[in-house]
């Protein structure tokens, strides 16, 4: 049973479980201070195919393939997959699951495609239109360089406000019950579908300025929507706003008198050490998806988080648009998850 | 209350209300057989706009404002817009609504777009996480033209095999409740999510046989769940598999001793006349929602159609895809409407 609460807020009465999650990632990021965390880390970044393109499909369905698994689960158990990515016509997603045999609907929320898939996918369990079902996102810094930028052969200049786009992808599966029986576990609680916020940002090297105001419009009425305080939970992150957009989104948020620096963090912050020249951060549909499905629901596995609040973020545009002269809108899509039980 | 019945169909107790639709296209498809249908006729395939990319846009909002005012709504009475299209990160959909401050999940289903947006917005509404939601595709001849074969300035030549996309958009509403009071209207009974089926077509040129498998597998599989025959259905559509695609359908079926042909139409083979040069028919996002849109749920409205599945097919793939010689995988998403009361 779906309740709204406030003006935007889902509560999932029977809070679907979040039966399991796996991240999987290039080398730089496995290089990177969360290296540790990611279920797999390649050393090859073509992932032994013959394209870019296909080095991000076969990542993402890397990531499907261990969630799966470490759900006890087949492929054939799911009732849909949620998947989405930056690549033109979302071809990364449509060829990790072409023959899974699973119903498949594709996503696109920028890099805030994770936390649209999860938001939807707890909606469609907590609606009882699925009963389990995997929510995916990948990007590939290899495949969105040349579809963004230039060829890496190009060895073209970024600015400070750049991020840098992760070769990442996770995955996780949401179940309405938990087949290992009980009802401890990690739940997903609430969702927000967020809009789009727009305030005429027309830099695509600087994408964190182009979210910030979305994630500043999703955390302020989902914390408003729950009457909840920052204190409420043990940690907000977003994904992936970089150095330069997180600043931004605390600033705005410090003039309403809300201070969430003591429970905030941001995937495309996290990912990369300051050592790995990836300047304002990490993004790409895989940033916050792979640090949401590694360390964060590891941490909650492990018990040293307990309630989270996962804000994905994504700008909208594309080289056409930008070239076009059309602003970049920013768009946060979000989700709280809960560890109960034991 | 969703119940799942048979295999994969997901039954709607409360049945959705489809409260509005609209309709808006260019001038050829204005100059077509189905022309005095639809909501909105360009007479300037720009839209005013500077670009294709933009006037796509302009046409998909159109079709949403027209949506919105005939379901006697305000945009701000809309919980969600489930939007999508074909142009690369579907910025055609973004530009339309980036205005609206409605929340936004972009869809990406290639022209099975409209179908999915209605199949998924029929799941959110029966779960209560939508009062009311909006779903709307398009296309544009010049800018599919532009992305995925040629400026229209080279003069490219055409296989007969290929279609024609179509320059158009649709838009619906649907709504736990029909404001107006009553249960009669036009409702959504039934959804089916689709799973990609890939037969080895590679062949751009050739979408329609790329998709039927697909369409073949959604359709069967709907047909039984129900335990029904095509002809407990005024209509069975798909958009848009085209004149070669519908062909290979039927004959599909027909091995099945499944004989759709007293019922079946398809979007992409209604929407040109065969003087009108479309080869073997429309085809693009806008395609199957503005035939959906426009005539047909004219004709629900009117009580010339009664029940109708309507089976949006995809092509899953993109000029980088397809350059890398893999293969494109056909989807199809249906949703069944019903017209009940007087």
């Amino acid at each position: 049973m779906i309740r709204r609460i406030g003006k935007r807020t889902l509560q999932f009465a029977e809070r679907p479980f979040l039966l399991s999650h796996a991240a999987a990632v290039g080398k730089k990021e496995g290089d990177g201070p969360l290296g540790a965390q990611f279920d797999f880390v390649t050393e090859d970044d073509r992932m032994g195919q013959k394209s870019w393109e296909l080095a991000e499909s076969e990542l993402q369905k890397t990531a499907i393939d261990l969630a799966v698994k470490k759900a006890g689960l087949q492929k054939s158990d799911l009732d849909v997959i949620l998947a989405g990515d930056l690549l033109n016509q979302c071809i990364g997603s449509f060829l990790a699951s072409v023959g899974s045999d699973v119903p498949y609907l594709g996503q696109y929320g920028a890099c805030s495609t994770m936390a649209q898939g999860l938001a939807l996918g707890g909606c469609l369990v907590e609606g009882c239109a699925a009963r389990r079902l995997l929510a995916a996102a990948s990007s590939h810094f290899c495949s969105a360089e040349r579809q963004y930028r230039f060829p890496l052969a190009y060895g073209g200049q970024r600015t400070p406000t750049a991020q840098w786009t992760a070769t990442a992808a996770g995955a996780a599966v949401l179940s309405a019950a938990d087949p290992r029986g009980g009802s401890s576990g990690i739940r997903v609680t609430h969702a927000l579908f967020g809009r789009m916020v727009e305030m005429g940002v027309k830099d695509a090297n600087n994408m964190g300025a182009a979210m910030a105001p979305a994630a500043y419009d999703t955390l302020s009425t989902l914390l408003s929507d729950l009457g909840a305080q920052p204190a409420d939970f043990d940690c907000i992150v977003t994904g992936d706003l970089g150095h330069v957009g997180a600043d931004i989104l605390l600033t705005l948020l410090r003039e309403d008198k809300i201070d969430l620096s003591p429970v905030y963090s941001d995937c495309g912050s996290l990912l990369f050490g300051d050592e790995q020249d990836a300047h304002a951060g990490g993004s790409g549909c895989g940033c916050s998806a792979a640090v949401l499905c590694g360390p964060l629901l590891r941490d909650m596995e492990g018990g040293r988080l307990r309630r989270l609040v996962f804000a994905g973020t994504g700008a909208m545009m594309s080289p056409t648009s930008v070239q076009q002269g059309q602003p970049i809108a920013g768009i946060c899509h979000a989700v709280v998850i809960e560890r109960s039980g034991a």
